[in-house]
Protein backbone atom coordinates (compact mmCIF):
# COMPACT_ATOMS: atom_id res chain seq x y z
CA UNK A 1 0.00 0.00 0.00
CA UNK A 2 1.53 3.11 -0.76
CA UNK A 3 2.07 5.98 2.01
CA UNK A 4 -0.88 9.12 1.42
CA UNK A 5 0.37 12.47 0.02
CA UNK A 6 -1.36 15.76 -0.22
CA UNK A 7 -0.82 18.60 -2.97
CA UNK A 8 -2.47 21.18 -1.94
CA UNK A 9 -2.74 24.37 -4.38
CA UNK A 10 -3.35 27.61 -2.64
CA UNK A 11 -4.22 31.02 -4.62
CA UNK A 12 -4.89 34.49 -4.24
CA UNK A 13 -8.23 34.32 -2.17
CA UNK A 14 -5.68 33.08 0.54
CA UNK A 15 -2.33 34.70 -0.47
CA UNK A 16 -3.52 38.35 -0.19
CA UNK A 17 -5.46 37.69 3.31
CA UNK A 18 -2.36 38.18 5.63
CA UNK A 19 -4.96 36.68 8.48
CA UNK A 20 -6.84 33.94 6.22
CA UNK A 21 -3.13 33.09 4.95
CA UNK A 22 -1.58 32.42 8.55
CA UNK A 23 -4.67 30.07 9.32
CA UNK A 24 -4.15 28.17 6.67
CA UNK A 25 -1.08 28.07 6.84
CA UNK A 26 -1.32 26.60 10.63
CA UNK A 27 -4.07 23.70 9.27
CA UNK A 28 -1.34 22.82 6.52
CA UNK A 29 1.39 22.36 9.19
CA UNK A 30 -1.12 20.21 11.37
CA UNK A 31 -2.28 17.61 8.49
CA UNK A 32 -0.57 14.16 9.98
CA UNK A 33 1.06 13.61 6.69
CA UNK A 34 3.20 13.93 3.73
CA UNK A 35 2.55 17.14 1.71
CA UNK A 36 3.27 19.74 -0.70
CA UNK A 37 2.18 23.31 -1.06
CA UNK A 38 2.01 25.25 -4.69
CA UNK A 39 1.32 29.12 -4.23
CA UNK A 40 0.30 31.70 -6.64
CA UNK A 41 0.72 35.28 -6.41
CA UNK A 42 -2.14 36.78 -5.79
CA UNK A 43 -2.79 41.06 -6.50
CA UNK A 44 0.98 41.63 -4.75
CA UNK A 45 2.48 41.14 -8.47
CA UNK A 46 -0.48 43.45 -9.93
CA UNK A 47 0.43 46.05 -6.88
CA UNK A 48 3.82 46.12 -7.36
CA UNK A 49 3.87 46.66 -10.80
CA UNK A 50 1.32 49.47 -10.94
CA UNK A 51 3.41 51.05 -8.57
CA UNK A 52 6.74 50.71 -10.63
CA UNK A 53 4.54 51.96 -13.64
CA UNK A 54 4.49 48.33 -15.58
CA UNK A 55 1.67 48.21 -17.41
CA UNK A 56 0.24 44.66 -17.06
CA UNK A 57 -2.50 42.60 -19.99
CA UNK A 58 -3.97 39.59 -18.32
CA UNK A 59 -5.65 37.69 -20.87
CA UNK A 60 -8.52 34.68 -20.09
CA UNK A 61 -6.52 35.41 -16.50
CA UNK A 62 -2.85 34.56 -17.83
CA UNK A 63 -0.09 37.21 -17.08
CA UNK A 64 1.81 38.54 -20.22
CA UNK A 65 5.18 38.51 -18.96
CA UNK A 66 7.45 41.02 -20.13
CA UNK A 67 11.20 41.43 -19.47
CA UNK A 68 10.24 43.55 -16.66
CA UNK A 69 7.06 41.58 -15.14
CA UNK A 70 9.35 38.61 -15.04
CA UNK A 71 11.10 40.72 -12.55
CA UNK A 72 8.35 41.47 -10.53
CA UNK A 73 6.62 38.26 -10.70
CA UNK A 74 10.24 36.81 -9.89
CA UNK A 75 9.97 38.62 -6.69
CA UNK A 76 7.02 38.59 -5.51
CA UNK A 77 5.79 34.92 -6.21
CA UNK A 78 9.91 33.25 -5.34
CA UNK A 79 10.76 35.72 -2.64
CA UNK A 80 8.01 37.70 -0.90
CA UNK A 81 5.40 35.31 -0.94
CA UNK A 82 7.59 31.80 -0.58
CA UNK A 83 9.56 32.98 2.17
CA UNK A 84 6.72 34.61 3.68
CA UNK A 85 4.74 31.01 3.30
CA UNK A 86 8.09 29.01 4.48
CA UNK A 87 9.01 31.06 7.40
CA UNK A 88 5.55 30.88 8.78
CA UNK A 89 5.07 27.21 8.35
CA UNK A 90 9.11 27.02 10.19
CA UNK A 91 7.22 28.44 12.94
CA UNK A 92 4.45 26.16 12.86
CA UNK A 93 7.38 23.10 13.45
CA UNK A 94 6.71 22.03 9.62
CA UNK A 95 10.08 22.18 7.68
CA UNK A 96 9.84 23.73 4.77
CA UNK A 97 11.56 24.80 1.92
CA UNK A 98 10.89 27.16 -0.67
CA UNK A 99 11.27 26.45 -4.25
CA UNK A 100 10.95 27.92 -7.69
CA UNK A 101 11.82 25.45 -10.37
CA UNK A 102 14.93 26.61 -10.69
CA UNK A 103 16.27 24.92 -7.63
CA UNK A 104 17.37 21.63 -8.06
CA UNK A 105 16.27 21.88 -11.54
CA UNK A 106 12.90 20.31 -10.21
CA UNK A 107 10.44 21.94 -12.42
CA UNK A 108 11.91 22.94 -16.50
CA UNK A 109 9.67 24.49 -18.73
CA UNK A 110 9.32 25.56 -22.69
CA UNK A 111 9.34 29.13 -23.32
CA UNK A 112 5.25 29.36 -24.99
CA UNK A 113 5.32 29.36 -28.71
CA UNK A 114 4.17 32.74 -30.25
CA UNK A 115 2.18 31.08 -32.76
CA UNK A 116 -1.35 32.78 -31.33
CA UNK A 117 -0.13 35.41 -28.94
CA UNK A 118 3.33 36.26 -27.24
CA UNK A 119 2.79 35.81 -23.79
CA UNK A 120 6.40 36.92 -23.39
CA UNK A 121 8.28 34.46 -20.32
CA UNK A 122 5.42 32.26 -20.09
CA UNK A 123 6.72 28.76 -19.11
CA UNK A 124 4.11 25.31 -20.20
CA UNK A 125 6.18 22.98 -17.83
CA UNK A 126 8.21 20.05 -19.59
CA UNK A 127 9.68 17.69 -16.89
CA UNK A 128 9.37 17.49 -13.08
CA UNK A 129 12.42 16.34 -11.61
CA UNK A 130 10.29 13.49 -9.22
CA UNK A 131 13.90 12.36 -7.80
CA UNK A 132 14.22 15.76 -6.74
CA UNK A 133 11.14 15.40 -4.79
CA UNK A 134 11.87 12.28 -3.32
CA UNK A 135 15.02 13.24 -1.96
CA UNK A 136 13.26 16.58 -0.16
CA UNK A 137 10.08 14.57 0.91
CA UNK A 138 12.22 11.48 2.58
CA UNK A 139 14.50 13.77 4.51
CA UNK A 140 11.47 15.37 6.22
CA UNK A 141 11.06 18.79 3.70
CA UNK A 142 7.84 20.06 2.91
CA UNK A 143 7.81 21.42 -0.38
CA UNK A 144 6.47 24.75 -1.01
CA UNK A 145 6.60 25.65 -4.66
CA UNK A 146 6.48 28.85 -6.34
CA UNK A 147 5.53 29.03 -9.81
CA UNK A 148 8.67 30.33 -11.50
CA UNK A 149 10.07 27.58 -13.96
CA UNK A 150 13.04 27.86 -15.67
CA UNK A 151 13.65 26.75 -19.22
CA UNK A 152 17.65 24.89 -18.17
CA UNK A 153 19.55 27.68 -20.70
CA UNK A 154 19.13 30.37 -17.33
CA UNK A 155 16.02 31.85 -18.41
CA UNK A 156 13.56 31.77 -15.95
CA UNK A 157 9.85 31.53 -16.93
CA UNK A 158 6.18 32.97 -15.56
CA UNK A 159 4.06 29.21 -15.04
CA UNK A 160 0.76 28.57 -14.06
CA UNK A 161 0.29 27.56 -10.64
CA UNK A 162 -2.65 25.13 -11.16
CA UNK A 163 -0.98 23.16 -13.89
CA UNK A 164 2.43 22.95 -11.54
CA UNK A 165 0.28 21.40 -8.86
CA UNK A 166 -1.46 18.76 -11.54
CA UNK A 167 2.42 18.17 -12.88
CA UNK A 168 3.97 17.00 -9.32
CA UNK A 169 1.28 15.50 -8.26
CA UNK A 170 1.33 12.98 -11.58
CA UNK A 171 4.97 12.90 -11.19
CA UNK A 172 4.13 11.05 -7.38
CA UNK A 173 2.06 9.43 -8.76
CA UNK A 174 4.10 5.98 -8.84
CA UNK A 175 5.57 6.41 -5.51
CA UNK A 176 2.31 8.10 -3.16
CA UNK A 177 -1.35 7.61 -3.36
CA UNK A 178 -2.07 11.26 -4.30
CA UNK A 179 -4.70 13.32 -3.63
CA UNK A 180 -4.62 17.00 -5.41
CA UNK A 181 -6.38 19.66 -4.00
CA UNK A 182 -6.99 22.62 -5.84
CA UNK A 183 -8.13 25.62 -3.12
CA UNK A 184 -10.17 28.29 -4.47
CA UNK A 185 -13.01 31.06 -3.39
CA UNK A 186 -16.13 28.82 -3.62
CA UNK A 187 -16.84 25.63 -1.39
CA UNK A 188 -16.55 23.26 -4.50
CA UNK A 189 -17.44 23.04 -8.07
CA UNK A 190 -21.47 24.54 -8.41
CA UNK A 191 -24.04 23.40 -10.12
CA UNK A 192 -25.26 27.34 -9.86
CA UNK A 193 -22.87 29.57 -9.44
CA UNK A 194 -24.13 31.78 -7.84
CA UNK A 195 -25.58 29.91 -5.14
CA UNK A 196 -22.69 28.23 -2.47
CA UNK A 197 -25.33 25.29 -1.21
CA UNK A 198 -25.47 24.11 -5.14
CA UNK A 199 -21.60 22.25 -4.35
CA UNK A 200 -21.14 18.91 -6.90
CA UNK A 201 -20.23 16.38 -4.50
CA UNK A 202 -18.21 13.59 -6.93
CA UNK A 203 -17.52 14.21 -10.34
CA UNK A 204 -16.43 11.57 -13.00
CA UNK A 205 -15.59 11.86 -16.61
CA UNK A 206 -19.02 10.90 -17.77
CA UNK A 207 -21.32 13.22 -14.93
CA UNK A 208 -18.23 16.02 -16.08
CA UNK A 209 -19.13 15.31 -19.91
CA UNK A 210 -22.98 15.65 -19.12
CA UNK A 211 -22.71 18.64 -17.27
CA UNK A 212 -20.56 20.66 -19.56
CA UNK A 213 -23.35 19.75 -22.65
CA UNK A 214 -25.81 21.03 -20.20
CA UNK A 215 -24.16 23.93 -19.63
CA UNK A 216 -24.07 23.48 -16.00
CA UNK A 217 -20.57 24.55 -15.32
CA UNK A 218 -19.36 27.87 -15.56
CA UNK A 219 -16.46 28.32 -18.08
CA UNK A 220 -13.94 29.71 -15.44
CA UNK A 221 -13.69 25.98 -14.05
CA UNK A 222 -13.30 24.15 -17.11
CA UNK A 223 -9.46 24.27 -17.72
CA UNK A 224 -9.40 23.81 -14.31
CA UNK A 225 -11.87 20.27 -13.97
CA UNK A 226 -9.93 19.60 -17.40
CA UNK A 227 -6.29 19.56 -15.32
CA UNK A 228 -8.17 17.56 -12.38
CA UNK A 229 -9.56 15.13 -15.04
CA UNK A 230 -5.79 15.34 -16.36
CA UNK A 231 -4.25 14.32 -13.38
CA UNK A 232 -6.57 11.57 -12.53
CA UNK A 233 -6.07 9.92 -15.92
CA UNK A 234 -2.29 10.03 -15.07
CA UNK A 235 -2.48 7.77 -11.66
CA UNK A 236 -3.57 10.76 -9.26
CA UNK A 237 -6.01 9.26 -6.47
CA UNK A 238 -8.27 12.00 -5.76
CA UNK A 239 -8.73 15.36 -6.27
CA UNK A 240 -10.64 17.58 -4.34
CA UNK A 241 -11.61 21.23 -5.02
CA UNK A 242 -12.94 23.37 -2.49
CA UNK A 243 -12.37 26.08 -0.24
CA UNK A 244 -8.63 26.70 1.50
CA UNK A 245 -10.60 27.58 4.89
CA UNK A 246 -11.71 24.51 5.35
CA UNK A 247 -8.60 22.21 4.66
CA UNK A 248 -9.18 19.62 7.71
CA UNK A 249 -12.75 18.59 6.60
CA UNK A 250 -11.91 18.99 2.83
CA UNK A 251 -8.73 16.58 3.15
CA UNK A 252 -11.29 13.74 4.92
CA UNK A 253 -13.51 14.17 2.11
CA UNK A 254 -16.74 15.29 4.06
CA UNK A 255 -16.63 19.04 1.64
CA UNK A 256 -16.04 20.33 -1.58
CA UNK A 257 -16.32 18.45 -4.68
CA UNK A 258 -14.26 15.17 -5.47
CA UNK A 259 -13.24 13.80 -8.78
CA UNK A 260 -12.43 10.35 -9.56
CA UNK A 261 -12.41 7.97 -12.41
CA UNK A 262 -14.86 5.88 -10.21
CA UNK A 263 -18.28 5.08 -11.10
CA UNK A 264 -20.66 8.01 -10.13
CA UNK A 265 -23.41 8.09 -7.70
CA UNK A 266 -26.22 10.59 -8.75
CA UNK A 267 -27.15 12.25 -5.15
CA UNK B 1 41.78 13.77 5.28
CA UNK B 2 38.83 15.86 5.19
CA UNK B 3 37.16 16.90 1.94
CA UNK B 4 37.41 20.45 0.81
CA UNK B 5 34.79 22.71 -0.08
CA UNK B 6 34.51 26.41 -0.86
CA UNK B 7 32.24 28.91 0.72
CA UNK B 8 32.43 31.44 -1.45
CA UNK B 9 30.73 35.05 -0.57
CA UNK B 10 29.99 38.04 -3.77
CA UNK B 11 28.96 41.47 -3.10
CA UNK B 12 27.35 44.39 -4.74
CA UNK B 13 30.29 44.87 -7.21
CA UNK B 14 29.42 41.57 -9.00
CA UNK B 15 25.89 40.73 -8.56
CA UNK B 16 24.85 44.29 -9.59
CA UNK B 17 26.58 43.47 -13.50
CA UNK B 18 25.10 41.24 -15.79
CA UNK B 19 28.17 40.02 -17.52
CA UNK B 20 30.52 39.94 -14.40
CA UNK B 21 27.79 37.74 -12.41
CA UNK B 22 27.48 35.50 -15.35
CA UNK B 23 31.38 35.43 -15.93
CA UNK B 24 31.78 34.89 -12.34
CA UNK B 25 29.06 31.83 -12.46
CA UNK B 26 30.40 30.00 -14.85
CA UNK B 27 33.78 29.56 -13.26
CA UNK B 28 32.20 28.74 -10.12
CA UNK B 29 29.97 26.30 -11.68
CA UNK B 30 32.99 24.83 -12.77
CA UNK B 31 35.17 24.41 -9.64
CA UNK B 32 35.96 20.80 -9.10
CA UNK B 33 34.91 20.68 -5.81
CA UNK B 34 31.93 21.06 -3.23
CA UNK B 35 31.08 24.60 -3.37
CA UNK B 36 28.41 26.84 -1.32
CA UNK B 37 27.55 30.25 -2.10
CA UNK B 38 26.55 33.26 -0.30
CA UNK B 39 25.44 36.10 -2.32
CA UNK B 40 24.37 40.34 -0.92
CA UNK B 41 21.65 42.24 -2.65
CA UNK B 42 23.72 45.07 -4.03
CA UNK B 43 22.28 48.12 -5.48
CA UNK B 44 18.96 46.41 -7.10
CA UNK B 45 17.33 46.86 -3.15
CA UNK B 46 17.93 50.55 -2.70
CA UNK B 47 16.93 51.43 -6.42
CA UNK B 48 14.00 49.18 -5.84
CA UNK B 49 13.09 51.11 -2.79
CA UNK B 50 13.55 54.58 -4.24
CA UNK B 51 11.25 53.88 -6.74
CA UNK B 52 8.72 52.97 -4.55
CA UNK B 53 9.32 55.63 -2.36
CA UNK B 54 10.52 54.02 0.47
CA UNK B 55 13.51 55.92 2.18
CA UNK B 56 16.28 53.99 3.03
CA UNK B 57 19.14 54.90 5.74
CA UNK B 58 22.06 52.93 5.62
CA UNK B 59 24.38 53.22 8.90
CA UNK B 60 28.19 52.38 8.44
CA UNK B 61 26.95 50.03 5.40
CA UNK B 62 24.17 48.26 7.32
CA UNK B 63 20.60 48.91 6.19
CA UNK B 64 18.38 50.17 9.10
CA UNK B 65 15.23 47.58 7.80
CA UNK B 66 11.66 49.08 8.25
CA UNK B 67 8.48 46.30 7.59
CA UNK B 68 8.17 47.68 3.83
CA UNK B 69 12.17 47.51 3.40
CA UNK B 70 12.18 44.03 4.80
CA UNK B 71 9.60 43.20 1.57
CA UNK B 72 12.20 44.65 -0.26
CA UNK B 73 15.63 42.75 0.32
CA UNK B 74 13.30 39.73 0.45
CA UNK B 75 11.96 40.05 -2.82
CA UNK B 76 15.02 41.14 -4.23
CA UNK B 77 17.64 38.88 -2.26
CA UNK B 78 15.84 35.62 -2.16
CA UNK B 79 13.78 36.42 -5.34
CA UNK B 80 15.02 38.35 -8.05
CA UNK B 81 19.03 37.86 -7.19
CA UNK B 82 18.99 33.99 -5.82
CA UNK B 83 16.74 32.49 -8.69
CA UNK B 84 18.90 34.64 -10.94
CA UNK B 85 21.86 32.74 -9.84
CA UNK B 86 20.35 29.48 -9.38
CA UNK B 87 18.99 29.27 -12.96
CA UNK B 88 22.17 30.96 -14.14
CA UNK B 89 23.93 27.86 -12.45
CA UNK B 90 21.54 25.54 -13.83
CA UNK B 91 22.67 26.46 -17.23
CA UNK B 92 26.02 25.41 -16.53
CA UNK B 93 25.17 22.18 -15.31
CA UNK B 94 25.59 22.89 -11.57
CA UNK B 95 22.62 22.02 -9.20
CA UNK B 96 22.41 24.21 -7.27
CA UNK B 97 19.29 25.19 -4.68
CA UNK B 98 18.36 28.29 -3.52
CA UNK B 99 18.18 29.19 0.22
CA UNK B 100 17.04 32.02 2.84
CA UNK B 101 17.59 31.17 6.42
CA UNK B 102 13.86 29.68 6.49
CA UNK B 103 14.47 27.39 4.20
CA UNK B 104 15.10 23.76 6.17
CA UNK B 105 15.80 26.42 9.09
CA UNK B 106 18.60 26.65 7.79
CA UNK B 107 19.78 29.46 9.34
CA UNK B 108 18.33 31.40 12.48
CA UNK B 109 18.40 34.85 13.74
CA UNK B 110 17.73 36.82 16.61
CA UNK B 111 16.23 40.49 16.19
CA UNK B 112 19.32 42.82 17.06
CA UNK B 113 18.35 44.44 19.92
CA UNK B 114 17.67 48.41 19.92
CA UNK B 115 19.93 49.65 22.92
CA UNK B 116 22.50 50.97 20.86
CA UNK B 117 20.08 51.53 17.58
CA UNK B 118 16.96 50.28 15.95
CA UNK B 119 18.21 48.71 12.97
CA UNK B 120 14.73 47.23 12.41
CA UNK B 121 14.40 43.77 11.34
CA UNK B 122 17.95 43.10 11.34
CA UNK B 123 18.77 39.29 12.57
CA UNK B 124 22.25 38.17 13.76
CA UNK B 125 22.80 34.39 13.23
CA UNK B 126 21.78 32.34 15.99
CA UNK B 127 22.41 29.04 15.01
CA UNK B 128 23.38 27.42 11.45
CA UNK B 129 21.48 23.85 10.83
CA UNK B 130 24.59 21.91 10.01
CA UNK B 131 22.60 18.41 9.48
CA UNK B 132 20.53 20.31 6.33
CA UNK B 133 23.34 21.62 5.13
CA UNK B 134 25.23 18.06 5.26
CA UNK B 135 21.85 16.20 3.36
CA UNK B 136 22.18 18.90 0.32
CA UNK B 137 25.55 18.79 -0.07
CA UNK B 138 25.90 14.87 0.46
CA UNK B 139 22.94 14.44 -2.27
CA UNK B 140 24.59 16.25 -4.99
CA UNK B 141 23.63 19.70 -4.74
CA UNK B 142 25.26 23.36 -4.75
CA UNK B 143 23.35 25.50 -1.76
CA UNK B 144 22.74 28.92 -3.00
CA UNK B 145 22.11 31.61 0.11
CA UNK B 146 20.19 34.73 -0.19
CA UNK B 147 20.74 37.22 3.10
CA UNK B 148 17.50 36.42 4.47
CA UNK B 149 17.02 34.75 7.89
CA UNK B 150 14.00 33.84 10.24
CA UNK B 151 13.72 34.18 14.12
CA UNK B 152 11.45 30.62 14.23
CA UNK B 153 8.77 32.40 15.05
CA UNK B 154 7.58 33.57 11.29
CA UNK B 155 10.06 36.60 11.13
CA UNK B 156 12.27 37.12 8.17
CA UNK B 157 15.08 39.25 9.01
CA UNK B 158 17.35 40.86 6.69
CA UNK B 159 21.28 39.79 7.73
CA UNK B 160 24.83 40.14 6.74
CA UNK B 161 26.31 38.16 4.10
CA UNK B 162 29.92 38.26 5.16
CA UNK B 163 28.25 37.09 8.68
CA UNK B 164 26.51 34.40 7.06
CA UNK B 165 29.36 33.01 5.04
CA UNK B 166 31.26 33.12 8.44
CA UNK B 167 28.93 31.29 10.21
CA UNK B 168 28.40 28.90 7.26
CA UNK B 169 31.65 28.22 6.94
CA UNK B 170 32.34 27.55 10.95
CA UNK B 171 29.41 24.84 11.27
CA UNK B 172 30.95 23.08 8.34
CA UNK B 173 35.16 22.87 9.95
CA UNK B 174 33.92 19.71 11.57
CA UNK B 175 33.14 18.01 8.50
CA UNK B 176 34.98 19.86 5.45
CA UNK B 177 38.15 21.37 5.21
CA UNK B 178 37.20 24.55 4.69
CA UNK B 179 37.78 27.44 2.60
CA UNK B 180 36.08 30.63 2.77
CA UNK B 181 36.18 33.16 0.30
CA UNK B 182 35.19 36.56 0.53
CA UNK B 183 35.70 38.28 -2.70
CA UNK B 184 35.29 42.20 -3.21
CA UNK B 185 36.26 44.76 -5.63
CA UNK B 186 40.04 44.91 -4.75
CA UNK B 187 42.42 42.14 -5.47
CA UNK B 188 42.71 41.79 -1.95
CA UNK B 189 44.06 43.07 1.35
CA UNK B 190 45.93 46.33 0.75
CA UNK B 191 48.41 47.98 2.40
CA UNK B 192 48.47 51.10 0.53
CA UNK B 193 44.23 51.52 -0.75
CA UNK B 194 45.34 52.92 -3.65
CA UNK B 195 47.44 51.12 -5.10
CA UNK B 196 46.30 47.42 -6.44
CA UNK B 197 50.14 46.40 -6.72
CA UNK B 198 50.01 46.34 -2.77
CA UNK B 199 47.87 43.22 -2.06
CA UNK B 200 49.24 41.67 1.07
CA UNK B 201 49.70 37.85 0.43
CA UNK B 202 49.24 36.51 3.88
CA UNK B 203 47.98 37.62 7.06
CA UNK B 204 48.31 36.45 10.30
CA UNK B 205 47.48 37.65 13.65
CA UNK B 206 50.36 38.86 14.56
CA UNK B 207 51.02 40.78 11.30
CA UNK B 208 47.25 41.84 11.27
CA UNK B 209 47.28 43.29 14.55
CA UNK B 210 50.89 44.71 13.64
CA UNK B 211 49.57 46.17 10.39
CA UNK B 212 46.51 47.63 12.42
CA UNK B 213 48.54 49.34 14.94
CA UNK B 214 50.36 51.02 12.29
CA UNK B 215 47.31 52.29 10.58
CA UNK B 216 47.66 50.46 7.46
CA UNK B 217 45.04 48.37 7.07
CA UNK B 218 42.27 50.71 6.50
CA UNK B 219 38.64 50.86 8.74
CA UNK B 220 36.35 49.55 5.71
CA UNK B 221 38.79 46.35 5.95
CA UNK B 222 38.61 45.66 9.39
CA UNK B 223 35.00 43.91 10.52
CA UNK B 224 35.53 41.63 7.21
CA UNK B 225 38.65 40.92 8.78
CA UNK B 226 37.93 40.32 12.14
CA UNK B 227 34.92 38.00 10.80
CA UNK B 228 37.72 36.17 8.88
CA UNK B 229 39.98 35.30 11.82
CA UNK B 230 37.06 34.59 13.76
CA UNK B 231 36.22 31.69 11.75
CA UNK B 232 39.87 30.60 12.05
CA UNK B 233 39.94 30.62 15.31
CA UNK B 234 36.55 28.42 14.50
CA UNK B 235 38.40 26.23 12.63
CA UNK B 236 38.04 27.26 8.89
CA UNK B 237 41.23 26.43 7.18
CA UNK B 238 42.13 29.26 4.80
CA UNK B 239 40.12 32.44 4.00
CA UNK B 240 41.03 34.07 0.83
CA UNK B 241 39.90 37.64 0.09
CA UNK B 242 39.90 38.93 -3.33
CA UNK B 243 38.93 39.49 -6.80
CA UNK B 244 35.71 37.42 -7.64
CA UNK B 245 37.01 37.75 -11.51
CA UNK B 246 39.83 35.73 -10.88
CA UNK B 247 38.01 33.07 -8.83
CA UNK B 248 40.32 29.91 -10.26
CA UNK B 249 43.76 31.65 -9.73
CA UNK B 250 41.75 32.44 -5.85
CA UNK B 251 41.42 29.24 -5.33
CA UNK B 252 44.17 28.01 -5.98
CA UNK B 253 45.91 30.64 -3.66
CA UNK B 254 48.34 32.34 -6.19
CA UNK B 255 46.66 35.70 -5.67
CA UNK B 256 44.83 37.76 -3.26
CA UNK B 257 45.31 37.59 0.64
CA UNK B 258 45.29 34.55 2.14
CA UNK B 259 44.82 34.56 6.28
CA UNK B 260 45.69 31.61 7.89
CA UNK B 261 46.35 30.69 11.65
CA UNK B 262 49.77 29.34 10.73
CA UNK B 263 53.48 31.62 11.65
CA UNK B 264 53.89 34.31 9.22
CA UNK B 265 56.64 34.37 6.54
CA UNK B 266 56.87 38.10 6.07
CA UNK B 267 57.58 38.56 2.17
Amino acid sequence: VKEPIYIIKIGGNIIDDEALLHDFLEKFAALPAQKILIHGGGKLATRLASQLNIPQQLIEGRRITDAETLKVVTMVYAGLVNKTVVATLQSFQCNAIGFSGADGDLIRSVKRGTEKLDYGFVGDVQKVNTEVLLTLIKSGFTPVIAPITHDGRGVLLNTNADTIAQEIATSLADHFNVNLIYSFEKKGVLLDVDNEDSVIPKLDPVLYEQYRKEGKIFAGMIPKLDNAFSAISAGVKKVIIGKAEELEILVSGKTGTILTNEEHTII
